[in-house]
């Protein structure tokens, strides 16, 4: 354990880069933790004024190495996400927490973690912590959180932690937002490693065992060995496995340093700009896709036309696909 | 409970229409389930030949009646839409399930569940039931089961129940596709009612209190109601709360009388063809959204230019926004 090093000013990581206008982006920049939340509120009600405020930052990010953390429930997640913060905190860097719960209107669960998070690092202003449910993210969870990152990011956050809740689609996407992947499986899983093979798998560059005491532990352990065996991908990382015991600190420095490992891999193999660049495409076209919705596509749906063929569709005289093509501009018909 | 009625042809309901020239798409209209299977599974694979099959059915479909169950786990939804469909065969119409589980690459249960009720349902040809996953429908998950929902439908099924497991957001965006939503609330659960207030609510046109005999479960009747109470929302339909004991045949038959009340208030006010011209013209404007982003913009993300931009904007010398205005087409930029 290292000594934590004096806070470095985030805008110290751009000197080139001119300051944004906007008095909220300026405080947010400065490290203001008040700035930062409201920004993230902006997010999450989907304000029109958001964009430019993420223009404005957007020179100022990158600098923060993302780390997802997901599974299945009853992993020990929050132990684990808490205890890594320590470990990371005792390095120096400071650190930036995403907790997205989808199904967070139903359990609530993410609010009660939060506040007793809250408390816990309350004093350390080096710990920034926010949590996020599904609701108002229609379809846009993913994008949202990616948006959230950023600006812990830009408010000066060394590593940016993204806890997933569950494991359904939108988590997948929510993990597809970080650097580095650690899946976390529980042990005594009802139907074993198997039932979680798919799609959780594939996006793990790190397996945590937690709960490394209890006495299933050691066979999820086998388990993975035998699927990391199956699976080699011909890749030159082969995810390690990882065991913990976050309500006791075990294994959370060997944890952290896997995390740095899986880092310094994807830097030197070129990897890490790889991922980023492909991350960065997805959301241009995102961006480009909600561009066309709102200019082209919805203003389309609003003319007396497009009434009467919803109504002839409705009557099953015309289907979806012939009226989808009146609304498209030209150019971007089908090629049949 | 009255005698089956005879099945009718799926071709008497529009005898005006065409029949379809695949043959896969005119045995799927005359009920034969394994062209049903076939169609959904090329679905499920976003197959590019499903466009046109789904075309060629469009017309013969729209007379089936879709009720959405869904709700947190705990509910005993699986058994209650086993129940269901025995009391709608007793009525002599035809029922298609489609089980809906975002969350089954970890669970199975959606797989297990469905083993058990093919071995009860297997004799009767009036039912078929198809269980979904979420993988392979990134982003797709409502829009694939809109569309096994139009299969069941054209093969002749007179009730598509779709029963959602989970809650989160994809389990919404599926609710969605129903005409009636029936939420199936479990007693005792951990924070009352007040924890599934949001999202789920709003949807709901029925509540059901299954596993009626729980201790819990007046407590969760008296809350719902205390819900309804300070939410009245001013509409005419204020939503019954039906008590059920799946395991013992109880409530079955109150809860199908509620339903068909509720499809005929929606019939009757207007709302049932007002959903569903709201639902077809959401399909619409996605079919178009795909379209651009197949035609337009993926092409226009293939350029050497756009690569150029798009490292730009990696070295946070361009920003997304920016990059995402260079590939719209002309007429489809920011207005500022």
């Amino acid at each position: 354990m290292t000594e934590t090093t004096a806070p470095q000013s985030p805008q110290d990581r751009g000197p080139d880069r001119p300051l944004p206008s906007p008095p909220i982006a300026r405080a947010l920049l400065a490290g203001n933790r008040r700035a930062a939340g409201r920004v993230i509120s902006l997010i999450e009600d989907q304000d029109p004024s958001v964009e430019s405020l993420l223009r404005s930052i957007y020179p100022h990010t990158g600098d923060a190495y993302v780390v997802g953390l997901t599974g299945p429930p009853g992993g020990g997640k929050s132990t684990l996400v808490d205890e890594l913060t320590r470990v990371i905190r005792d390095a120096g860097a400071r650190v930036g927490i995403v907790a997205v719960d989808p199904n967070s209107p139903f359990s609530g669960g993410a609010i009660l973690g939060d506040r007793v998070r809250m408390m816990r690092h309350a004093v350390d202003p080096g710990v920034f912590i926010r949590s996020m449910g599904a609701r108002g993210h229609l379809g846009g969870l993913a994008l949202a959180t990616a948006n959230t990152i950023r600006v812990l990011d830009a408010m000066g956050m060394d590593v940016v932690l993204v806890e997933t809740v569950g494991v359904g689609q939108s988590e997948l996407e929510v993990a597809d937002t970080a650097d580095s992947t650690a899946v976390i499986i529980p042990p005594g899983l009802g139907d074993g490693v198997q039932a979680i093979k798919a799609g959780i798998m594939e996006i793990a560059d790190i397996f945590v065992v937690n709960k490394a005491d209890h006495p299933q532990a050691d066979k999820v352990v086998s388990d993975l060995r035998d699927l990391l065996r199956m699976n080699p991908g011909g890749q030159e990382w082969t995810p390690p496995i990882v065991k913990t015991i976050a309500t006791q600190n075990v294994g959370l420095e060997d944890l952290w340093m896997r995390i740095q490992q899986h880092s310094h891999f994807l830097a030197r193999s070129g990897e890490l700009e790889h991922r980023r660049r492909l991350r960065l495409e997805r959301e241009i076209v995102e961006i480009a896709e909600r561009r066309l919705r709102e200019q082209v596509l919805t203003p389309r749906t609003e003319t007396k036309e497009f009434r009467e063929m919803l109504a002839l569709a409705a009557a099953r005289l015309m289907d979806p696909y012939e009226v989808a093509e009146m609304i498209l501009p030209a150019g971007a018909s089908a090629r049949r």
